[in-house]
């Protein structure tokens, strides 16, 4: 079961979320944000850093996680310039570093923190700005130099201001082209620069929030926009639950497109609550969704060296400690419920695939076989249709049979 | 103005709809489905169907409309056999030409309707059944007969059941290749064998409905579609609002994408009910939604020879023949009040295009040249953001100010 | 189990429900619709609606189900003439009336059906024409009489057109004043004239469809208008779960906001589907989500003498017969293993309701129960708080915690 | 027309708000928020308060506008303890006294801030600690001090965190009774202590956001909660047009319906993004959707002593001081433009309210009037429905040509 959860921790959901919300200060005050008794408090932005990053390290170890993601802003103190911003990243690695000694634990994936700053407002690399551009290409290339002395599996981007807050001043076409640039950049600097090569980068969609509109709407639209631009190689698709269904799909539905075209790279493990308009990032409890989510990902032998990234948050009221304990078990007892339930439900000799398969029984002809080869034509097929007697025969879609054998399966 | 607004009615929303609903008979009795005094009445089937022609040459003659779109099934009833069926269609195909002589009349587009019998009951190019897409093949090829013989402009293909009712059971990848296969042979028979070259394929997307989830999600979703199967040169799209906020977008989002990827074959225009989560297909009327939509067109050169069909029907409750009238009136002079407004937004001297390019006026420069190229490299973006002074200069994205300019010309 | 899962048959959905939908013809031939060999085929309507009848009482038998609805037109074919419609009902009830006879079986509620008409396009008691109100008052009385004869346990409202297409011409509080004549009328005919005490009248609530807008929009607001005039005493809410969640709310939510008021009357035991905005009316076949449902009915002790009727429908693409009984087998299994579940989670020694009682048990004090008299006041209450040392003490919400207490009970 | 559109300044969008979103941080440093040359910075928070204070007299002062609103915590800071806390509130609601004096400045409401403090996380008057309760309590009835002190014509409830995040672990009818409870409270106070009987007191519907589920979920859900506690005497409606959409409901529908109760108290104005599940409270600048809103108002005669706030602010990317003048320029225009459109509109000699009034001409008949009397019966109605000839007549809904006519008003 290892082999296919591979569980991953995230730095800035579990240690950095103080429960502050639009509407609400703060209300978690963590132990590892106090200073020691006796010390300076708040502790040195150094320090600090260090004690989160000891925090998440003891996190993982408590659960029995071995990888982690992280945001390069989330996990150092911004400096005065960007050199020392830069200075801070490095020690702040070389502390992680040292952690990492002697254990497995490593990244499953590390990103870029192109949104929090006001210089992000416009976008990172679809700012109208030129030298906000710059500045995101010099934040992504030290963000890859970290994740790879870290041994990160993968490099993300999740692009939240890469959108727009306004058509009618948006530019549309040249920041889809400068965003393609930026990829390109980034793949030449990961793959021949950090020879990263086998390590994918991944792309995670989102529809809106905080951009009224952002590019990678969906997996659909995402995979289009990559080969648009010849990209399609060289990046794969992390597909987060929330996300899929606050751009109108089920969860299921972003996860089978990606491995209908071979571009699923990982999965952010979280729920969201279907009557509510933002991305609650809720740890996803339900057996029954994670079996669904699980199939694609079981029927298509998993997807390493992606993994299973918990970006979920515990709720703005859950202010206690263990409350990031439960959650994280919660979260990984469903996953790992779900992945046996999806064993079952995919069981070729199951229920529910033999449904599926009578289905589609009718293409496993000859003439099934050459319309998939693309051999056929309209005329041919017009000459078969007028010689067939009476209308095509289709046989009932036995959804309510289905749904009564995952019923049974997962409750 | 009527080089840009190349109106077209649509023949089933003005002939067709009787305003039935989910939840009601009918309630319109339209004088050209009535026999006249002392005939059989109903008429019969051909003759009913050639009294429905008449009666839409009537009304685009009064509109001072050329432009017409048509779904095979109904224009021409339906026979015993494939064979009969498309006999009629012969029949009246042949009756609208004789209608169309001597005039300006001619479609701007013909599809076929694969949605409506109960064999297309889980989709046609993407049933389960081979025989079923046997039969849809047999039926484009006829439309687009039909659609050639009449000199129509287009061909188009909506694919209200191209999708899935549930997906457990759908192969999600077989089907996506089916309806790929289906559009290359539609493809190869239009430009080859019908010599249509020139003459657009249309693809017009929606995300559901009648299916749960439809292949041609959006703009974005279909393109992406078109060039993993390498269609993307052969096929234009045909942007329906009242789809695009379904899907989730505005319409002026989905135009404005289309045009930046240089897809944008046609435009259905109508609006939705922003609180309804089905297509509601009402005519649009809002100066300021048409002025916006219209933009993107109007600032690259419209888009002939595509079209502006009124895909578009009263409503359920507007029972009377002079409902139709107004509908129509009204349709058109949105979209004519609209392009005039449009024409000063996107005016280059005009206030609203100087904010926007005043947004991105950085990059013209040779940097901005250099990275819009894909020359630059993340390496010497970090050493020009390292040698920088400072934070990255960012100005307002002045919406409101963008707003009120709107609102001065628009209302 | 049976007291508490009074399960009811659906006339409509079950017998009457030809697959058609907005883009489609129908799909499924019945063979209750068909004419034995040999005879007048289609039956003649009164002949076709006895066979009908007799279909729905077969179904409740395999299913061992002895509670039905009806809607007053589905059962019975329309006549030239109101008197001769209100005959063939007369007749169809009299049969049904047979058929019950010697079993337990007898209608959960009638209800009128006022929107599939012509005449009821713009409304019904809300109709701007005073004739369609006299009509549909007309309709009313007869269905009543209809329920009392059959010993119908409530009798229903489902306004689906009892709201509007266009609010700028629409009289909102004439409207609204009329919808509450209306429910007096048919309140005190109920009630005085059949003598049905204790019988309750329901109103089922739907925020829009086939109405752009339904007064009846949740449960909130339908007890708001019920207290507006005076009727709360008089009328129930019978919530619908694919209701529930069109107009944003959870089912649950529904439910227990019903409950909090006294005023649950029934339960429409379906589902929706999350990402489709209109009523799909499947069976609810998940466990977890019967078990949340079931959760507040089981806590105020049932809903006798409502009951759970199931207002599903098999997909348009289930054509089989079998799908019928799957479908209703896998909806009765659901609302079993979920009221299994639901006592679970209600239990007052279960650790869900521990956590729920844990966090409410500050107002059990002197002070708490003052001020749920309504005895206290802000000037008192503002000397507490100055008096108090600090912030006042919150605790963890511990929503991670009842997630995993929930999902350990209903996987 | 200044009698109608009597606008307010929200102190809190145009004084306080920094730009920062869920997903970045501050954006906008305004001038009154820095020290003076020379002086310590930032400056000390009472000395800060004031200038802020000054900021909204000037920014009033140039707008011409003579209404303010705010939330106390907002106006003044927090200090240690609730008696320092309110020491603060003192001294600046006597220095904004002395700012309104010699002016006809005053403020249109004032509101308690019970939903940003940690101890408000549960809610506020539905909190589970009766502390919390106690401290809200505390904390409205300083508040009301401070709106009676400054002349404010009324008092809002904006019941953030009145609602719940996760039901399973909520006592909703508990809750729901403490909120009765404590509007019963600050009633009493505010008219029989304060003795402010005329300035009515308001609640502000919103569906959700912060918490997943509000109480006040929109008119009629509020309106009915307010007759289940006896409470619809007292309290008005404070419609918010953003509010209206994310509850599923046009802003005019909000309108029409507080109207059609006699409940409409005050309209926030601003408007949301279609597209969007959040609330964006951007200024409304589009005419058509202004005079839509209007014209119940207009109808009615006006509001007064309510009136219109700007509860709306400038984007996160709008940085500069100029875009607040935009902004609500931009608000005052449409909303002085949409009135003017309204008029016309609604004049009752006008095309769109003989379309209406032709609608409902029936009713004014001798049996229009006994049915709306409430003294018919379902047995008479029946009777004449027996007696009269065929079906009942309706007209068309004409819904084209009203919007055709509202088009040629409003473009």
């Amino acid at each position: 079961m290892k082999d296919w959860l591979r569980f991953s921790v995230a730095f800035w959901h579990s240690i950095r979320n103080d429960g502050s919300d639009p509407f609400g200060f703060p209300t978690k005050r963590w132990p590892w944000d106090a200073a020691p008794a006796g010390c300076e408090d708040p502790p040195p932005p150094i320090e600090l850093a260090k004690r989160r990053m000891r925090a998440v390290f003891e996190l993982m170890r408590k659960l029995g996680v071995d990888l982690w993601c992280f945001h390069d802003r989330d996990i150092a103190p911004r400096g005065d310039t960007l050199e020392e911003t830069n200075a801070n990243l490095d020690e702040i690695v070389e502390y992680a570093a040292q952690l990492q000694e002697g254990t497995d634990i490593r990244p499953l994936w590390g990103t870029a923190q192109l949104f929090a700053e006001p210089h992000y407002m416009h976008g990172a690399a679809t700012s109208p700005s030129v030298d906000v551009f710059v500045r995101a290409a010099a934040q992504v290339k030290k963000a890859m130099d970290a994740t790879a002395r870290l041994g990160g599996e993968n490099f993300n981007f999740w692009g939240g201001r890469e959108g727009y807050a306004f058509l009618p001043t948006t530019e549309l076409k040249t920041e889809r082209t400068h965003a393609a640039m930026f990829f390109k950049m980034a793949r030449d600097y990961w793959v021949k620069d950090l020879k990263q090569k086998g390590k994918p980068l991944l792309i995670e969609p989102k529809p809106q929030e905080p951009s009224k509109h952002q590019y990678d709407w969906d997996v659909g639209t995402t995979a289009g926009f990559l080969r648009e631009f010849g990209l399609e190689k060289d990046f794969k698709l992390n597909v987060e639950c929330n996300h899929a269904t606050l751009a109108g799909h089920s969860c299921s539905h972003e996860i089978e497109t990606a491995v209908a075209m071979d571009m699923l790279g990982g999965l952010d493990a979280n729920t969201g609550d279907p009557q509510v308009g933002w991305d609650t990032d809720q740890f996803m409890t339900d057996g029954r969704e994670a079996a669904l989510v699980l199939s694609a990902i079981v029927r298509s032998k998993g997807f390493a060296p992606g993994g299973i990234n918990f970006d979920a948050k515990t709720r703005r009221e859950s202010t206690d400690v263990n409350d990031l304990l439960y959650a994280h078990i919660g979260g990984m007892d469903a996953m790992a419920n779900g992945l046996k339930l999806a064993a079952k439900l995919v069981d070729p000799d199951g229920a529910l695939e033999r449904v599926k398969r009578e289905r589609y029984s009718s293409w496993a002809s000859e003439l099934g076989a050459k319309i998939e080869k693309g051999k056929a034509t309209l005329k041919e097929l017009e000459k078969l249709a007028l010689e067939a007697d009476g209308e095509p025969a289709v046989g009932s879609g036995k959804q309510e049979l289905a749904d009564n054998i995952i019923a049974a399966v997962v409750g």
